[in-house]
């Protein structure tokens, strides 16, 4: 036995969080930390390093250092890259994830070339953006076994939709059953076919549940839109956002660890599902399990959600064009 | 400020659950034990004061004494009353629920009369089986504020229920959503209308997910006699039932004391749902916060679960009559 | 990678506890259940598997059945064997773990008989009294590993030798450093010379922390009786004790498995320390961490407390002699 | 009843981990952000506020807004201030938190100004540097209820010497048992006369335990460098301290809220204590529970730790006097 060993890549506003998060998870006895900055590696390892001396802490053994950490990882989350900052001269435009895509796309090269060259073994969650372009890298240029590399994808929107509907209704979120698929991003859409709370549907909604009157949740596309503008709200107010999705690959990594087969939307290679092979990457509802994406549920689609899902496909193969990915 | 307080009323083999699941359920800083048994109250208080002292424990003030100790509670669990026994003649017949009514009626008549000389503040959820007939006289008999009083009811079947699929389908039970409605017993049924793992309704389940070809799931008649066998796989093999109940008890208090408004199954009587006003008491969803039972939703039933409903009723109200119980 | 793995052995009163103690410490993926009546480990098993369909809960695996489930067993916990009962002429007598000893020796024997044939790999932890003496049987009979296994000794002592002070001086458990050495049971001393609140040595608590004037701690044979006197109020109150000793078990074991290399009292054969050498088991504070026991700390004692220390061991050795134990 | 709420002041570097800290706490229902940046209180609540409709996330709910949230607080921690950034010409340079004094003066005066318009009842736990000198300001210019108002003091650098000691003896620094007092800075001492790993006393370890020989631990004044210098790596290699200190913050308001009476480092205004009255505000353990302070433990002191303990006074004096306290 050796106790179970989580890496992390990048510790700028993502990763540091996914370290914090990781801490508290309570099923790694070690954890080691990696950035090209070595110093900051250094200082975030240091920082909670530190907080494990308090009272309720587990003594989790923190690292910094290079790749070799990884040689014994089971799981490996990969936040390196550049944060998506505002545009200067219009900072309420949205950040544009594809742009990104050529300078994360080569960061992305890097990273999974040094842990190639240590191991084949870590379950891999990637959660670089732009995550759908960054992840298809991963998974394919380094032929990295199937099910064992995936993405937050759309982990992070299908909370903020949960959330969305916990609101309006005045409930608990984790009683709301709903994800958004496709990219995640801006066209990730709200896959409301399968959305209820506790088995109400949602078109059912109002008949048993009093809806804040101030929200309009009749229309797939407000819907969507208020998703989308949910995730701006939070980075438009902090500059950044790390909390969310922090937490979700820290959830997928305990669902990893325990093996618990937990059903969370998840980035992959697409093999066949909803017409694509081996062409894109997108979220869909997945198992998680000891060895990542243990199967994925190309759940149907109402005309609405597969007309979105294929404009949603269609501006991830244009992103990844326009970052000169082979696909 | 006064730190959260619990009292647990009745620390038999469910009650002495309840104790220990509430220790670790991180809301409470002190909790009152009650048994009519007072060295057993004593003795439960002591143990788990004890292992209080343990890394990672929380420093609760565990008591024991009299219904002094309700009170300044927020939350009372009621788990007192005579354990179901086998029938020493026939072992593995079905333990009959409702003929205990008349012993344990009286036993709630003596707690609830105990607890509102003290206070008719807390939130108080009962386990006490028969559930639903207890849950009416304590509700009903001492005209407990609206809300403030609920039975786990269907809380623990519908655990079972999700198991059922979860195993099926090799998936984490909590990717599961789904519940049993009416009695909390022989006669709940399970509601396939709004079953769904993560959005697939019950029926496309075999389209996304493999299920364990020995295990049928076509008629919901034995999906409802699963979930049964299910409670007396557990008694028979260990002579009573207690970690699922105790554990969902524990659930409903923390959604009371973070004031979570989680959906979840309560026993409550019913006011006009389903053609029944003031005259049983059996479970739905409802929403659990910090008043207790916040809001009950009475979900569309087909014309199956309808007619399983009213036998559900009918047989409570049967047991209501046979421990003469006035409704 | 494959998950955490516990196997409980024995899951009465005590082992019960430490089945559903497991559960909650979110170190272990699977939990296997063995029992001699093979269908109350079905029924405990069964019930664990339900309470895990509900909020917050981990999905872990709960298997029953026989040794096989050890083979890949990361930990190993063993609360089998009778419970000590009360003479039934004089239930205020202190049971006699000692006595227990014949019995039990064959029953721990049976146990290691059954696991060393699957694994000689995993950390096993013991709780079956009269502790030192099932110990001594389990470690040095089957020639298990060096530090591979330990028993939970004075854990549970200690944790109510802080309790203890605790109470007196109004302050957390947690902030007391105290331990009791030697037996598992009446023979056990705490070990004053070492014991602070917080580095405020016993000599001078009196000087900063108001004491509950009932409670006089200036003796150590009081103090040694008090300790004593928790474990039978307990006992004599709800029949057995086990909350506890469970909690102290699943704390270590989680220490093993975070190789945590925290210092725990547990019982192991001694090697040299304080004369002894591979005659006896007894307690002292020990590293546990992935190796089970990584360190033993032979502590420096005063004179009253070497004496107690070689009473206790006397005691034990007779005990074994009793029971038929070569040694 | 109503659910316990939580409010932070200030989320900048610090503030936001308290918050994030905070969420996972447990014993939160509701969190209030107040920030001067509108747009960052809002961002910060709403990342959480999705983050909490993952699995596992208590439905916590998460408002912004102004000191009106802290009406019904029943804590409010204080994370408001500027960052201490190094001397860009020397960056080497140790960052001189009293220079900050007369700054953050002013800041923590506009708080507790809002604060106390709306509520004397929470209790305050203030996290802003420079600690001592803000502390001091908050608890006497406002005349908060003795004891509601403290600071996180050393609980962070207490956390660091265990840590330099956990790694130098390869122990789980919840083993160890020690604590800085003075100063949170530079000046603070570590008070080895009551250090010890579980009882054993600082000067026997090497006796007992395995020290790396590459760290000496022979000397005191060594030992206070090496702590400072644990912070000053955080800082000079992240930009600033957070993980750790927000930790500190959140501990102590778990043991509020659960009423642990824990026993922690915390900085307070002296009553008498080593010859200094209503003149200066420092460090030494305290009892915390549910009333905040509920009391302050003045440890004996050797010579070298009592001169420490003067100059440390009289570095937070002189720094007050700079900033223009009155005291």
């Amino acid at each position: 036995m050796k106790t179970n060993k989580l890496v992390v890549v990048g510790v700028g506003h993502v990763g540091s969080y996914v370290l914090a998060d990781a801490m508290k998870a309570g099923v790694f006895g070690e954890i080691g930390v990696i950035d090209i900055k070595e110093n900051v590696a250094r200082g975030e390892a240091l920082d909670q390093e530190q907080a494990r001396a308090l009272t309720y802490m587990n003594n989790i053994k923190v690292t910094h250092g290079g790749y070799e950490q990884t040689d014994d990882a089971d799981v490996i989350i990969i936040a390196a890259g550049n944060s998506i900052m505002p545009d200067p001269d219009d900072p309420t435009a949205e950040p544009d994830r594809a742009s990104l895509a050529k300078i994360t796309s080569q960061t992305i090269r890097d990273v999974m070339g040094n842990i190639t060259a240590h191991t084949r073994e870590a379950i891999i969650i990637v959660i670089t953006n732009p995550l759908d372009t960054i992840l298809y890298i991963a998974e394919n240029e380094f032929d990295y076994p199937a099910g064992k590399i995936f993405g937050t994808g759309t982990m992070l929107d299908s909370a903020r939709l949960r959330n969305v509907f916990a609101n309006a209704y005045d409930v608990d979120p984790k009683s709301v059953v709903g994800y958004m698929m496709g990219e995640h991003g801006a066209t990730a859409f709200p896959v409301l076919s399968h959305l209820n709370i506790q088995g109400v549907p949602y078109a059912d909604l109002d008949t048993y549940l009093d809806r804040d009157p101030q929200v309009d949740l009749s229309s797939p596309e407000d819907i969507k839109a208020n998703v989308v503008t949910a995730a701006y709200d939070v980075f438009n107010g902090k500059g950044w956002t790390n909390a969310g999705v922090a937490q979700s690959a820290v959830t997928m990594a305990k669902a990893v660890v325990l093996d618990e087969r937990s059903i969370y939307p998840a980035s992959t290679t697409l093999r066949g599902e909803y017409g694509y092979d081996g062409n894109v990457a997108l979220s869909m509802p997945c198992v998680i399990g000891i060895n990542g994406v243990e199967k994925r549920i190309p759940v149907a689609l109402n005309e609405w959600e597969e007309a979105k899902l294929h404009e949603s496909a269609a501006y991830i193969q244009e992103a990844m064009k326009d970052a000169g990915v082979k696909f």
